[in-house]
């Protein structure tokens, strides 16, 4: 059900003129994933926090989520770095990460955001938001996601859960205004048809409910150095000298990412008027052709990154021609392994109807809160019986496929039968996936 | 240039509570094709014409363009009506048809937005909108477009003067509040990074920059009957009993759309707190499932519409096998021309560099005003020595690409020639395209 409400004027005018990122701000950022071949999250993660140490935030108030595997990873060509961009600066300095390794995990993300500091005690540095309700709170996540997930690096977080995590801080008067920016493969769909739009949260999300986003400068290292969404945006609060609007910055970025992915804005948008950052906001010109940086690279679909770089490999390859000429045939029977696993589950549950096996391959039904028990007993079916989408994030995007079946209501069951069914069938198989 | 200024919440505040369309509106609905294969889009905008009457906007201050030329078509079996989905009712009837025919053309439009009495002498029923700086003008234009441009029957109406009408109409306070809804390909492409935040003007766009729009309800005859973002709006405004904000019909209707293309919101979002309609608004429940119509049909690509039919009548004909098979091959031989033939200017002035090649073909670049005069300029060319792309319009698709070269900022002359030249060269084999 999703309850229409007017907006109220009163609403509206409530809105102060405070930026969203300004001293009394709290900050969680995030990174989901872990290893050198998702460099790019968290360096788009430690981009963020000097951001928000540019604009006057209180470091105490910043509490950091991420694996930290990557800066001083032996593949690191500029060791105890991380760069956002080609020659850019180490982002990485003097970021304080709270949590790290298996610590980035969902249970501790709904404690820092509900302020449960016993719940915390001995892990990480345990901190929390302690956010009251005058204080503004922005949230950046940035990893892999799926329809109604999003991928922490051994779990997942799903929509519902997410929102009701939001909800819960509203009831509690954990913030006047909040902010999200999500970038991850269908991060619409963590919002879409799920989130109100009378809390006073606002949510701009890389990428409809129905895409990829896409991983950006991906030319100098063996990895990708930022995601295209997040470099747009931060590259944007970098180079402006005077704050914009959060639908002024919507749209500037939009119309950046565009070539690629489809940015949205999701829940309130009262809060849309309100500046971004605390630089004063002043009347200037932009020129569009500033912004073109982007638009010199081609970006790589997010989930075909490991692809990519192994056929550069062998492309770019001098020696050891036979060697990675096999990583890339790995590589490919891997996804191809992937692809009939997923069909022939299908094909198994929808048992000769053909309709209906179309209607799950090619449509996305919209999500709904009733659906995420069945939604999560299947994925968790998959997990148990074939591989874990957290790690072999190349399954995130047939996930939706999932979701279509508990969106019509189908009985678990049935489906998680099939799962068992093939994924036992297919187990002699597995290694074909490393 | 984009000016980026903040918005003032003197301006918030100052937006009223009446809805867009109420007894004091004036409309324009435009149906900006021609032809049984069109069908749907006059059926579109005069269903549009029917929810302002039950809005109660007075007949007298609505102006209808189309040609006309399908309700009593003789391909009609609902001869003298037309429906908007299976089995619908009548939404021909009572509609006051103000421009027929050639005079569906971009200088009418200009004059009818612009109040130019005198210019429209003669001319259809020379009726134009008289608003002042007290009444709210609504804008629904359905029917083909492409990058920067929308198609009229026999020519195109570019996005650079388009905004240049909407600020015309402005600086002669002819409106308080404006809103437009545009269901077309690549609609997103005539505002994004053009239109400016603060003018009052509101724009719902039924396609990203960068995609199609798609047509609906296909199976009941040998057309289609409406498009999915205009019955999605529409069929929404039919089935509420009270109005909701622009912002929450955007929602709803983004919701419906996205298995297919991504509406957008362009311009000043102050407006999306406004109702849309007269009906009152209440807080209700609507449940989500009651939406999904749409989502049992599976529509197909405003582009692909012929080439869709032909694949029908071959696949269900028990007789004139061979003409059918015969209209399916000469469709496919015709696309399969145009995309050779704009392959072959590409190719003839890229001359070899297949970077700049690959750039042209599978970039998107951003417009701006200032490169209308060489992509007018090319497109001219293109038309005069090819193809009228308005009517043979399977050449939309291919429209960015002039885009993009005039973007990159080439002499308009040099691809000029290369248009010249291929088409002259190519002249012999221009029947292949009917």
């Amino acid at each position: 059900m999703n309850v229409l409400l007017t907006f109220s004027l009163i609403g509206i005018i409530g809105v102060s003129e405070a930026g969203i990122i300004s001293p009394s701000t709290w900050a969680l950022l995030v990174a989901g994933s872990r290893g050198w071949g998702n460099y790019r999250h968290q360096a788009d993660v430690c981009h963020a926090y000097q951001i928000l140490i540019k604009h006057g935030v209180n470091p105490d108030r910043i509490i950091v989520m991420m694996y930290d595997d990557v800066a001083n990873n032996r593949l690191n060509p500029r060791k105890g770095q991380l760069i956002n961009k080609p020659d850019g600066p180490d982002v990485y300095k003097g970021v304080k990460i709270d949590y790290r390794e298996e610590d980035v995990n969902v249970k501790n993300f709904k404690n820092i955001l509900l302020g449960n500091k016993g719940a915390l005690k001995g892990i990480g540095t345990g901190r929390v938001l302690e956010s009251g309700p005058k204080d503004d709170v922005f949230i950046n996540f940035v990893d892999h996601g799926a329809t109604g997930l999003l991928a922490f690096p051994s779990e997942s977080l799903y929509a519902n859960d997410f929102i009701a995590i939001l909800k819960e801080m509203k009831n509690k008067q954990r913030f006047s205004k909040m902010v999200l920016y999500i970038e991850a493969c269908e991060s619409g769909s963590m919002f879409d048809n799920l989130l109100g739009h009378h809390d006073n949260i606002l949510v701009s999300t890389a990428a409809a409910p129905d895409e990829s986003s896409y991983a950006w400068y991906c030319e100098t290292w063996k990895t990708c150095l930022g995601d295209l969404y997040s470099i747009a945006w931060m590259n944007r609060m970098d180079k402006l000298n005077f704050s914009e609007s959060l639908f002024e910055q919507f749209d500037a970025v939009r119309t950046e990412v565009l070539s690629k992915s489809h940015v949205n804005l999701y829940g309130d948008y009262r809060l849309g008027f309100t500046q971004f950052g605390n630089l004063g906001s002043e009347n200037d010109f932009v020129s569009a052709a500033e912004d073109e940086y982007d638009q010199k690279d081609s970006g790589v679909s997010s989930r075909d990154v490991p692809l990519y770089f192994a056929q550069q490999q062998l492309k770019m390859a001098t020696s050891d021609l036979p060697q990675k000429k096999n990583e890339l045939e790995t590589i490919i029977k891997g996804r191809d392994f992937a692809d009939s696993l997923i069909s022939n589950i299908l094909e198994d549950f929808t048992n000769g109807n053909a309709d209906l096996r179309m209607d799950l391959e090619y449509k996305r039904y919209r999500l709904n809160k009733g659906m995420f028990g069945c939604y999560k007993s299947v994925i968790s079916s998959f997990e148990s019986n074939c591989y874990k989408v957290t790690k072999h994030t190349y399954f995130l995007k047939h996930l939706y496929k999932f979701a279509n079946i508990c969106v019509k209501g189908y009985d678990e069951n049935e489906v998680r039968r099939s799962v068992e069914k093939i994924c036992n069938q297919q187990s002699s198989k597995f290694e074909l996936i490393v």
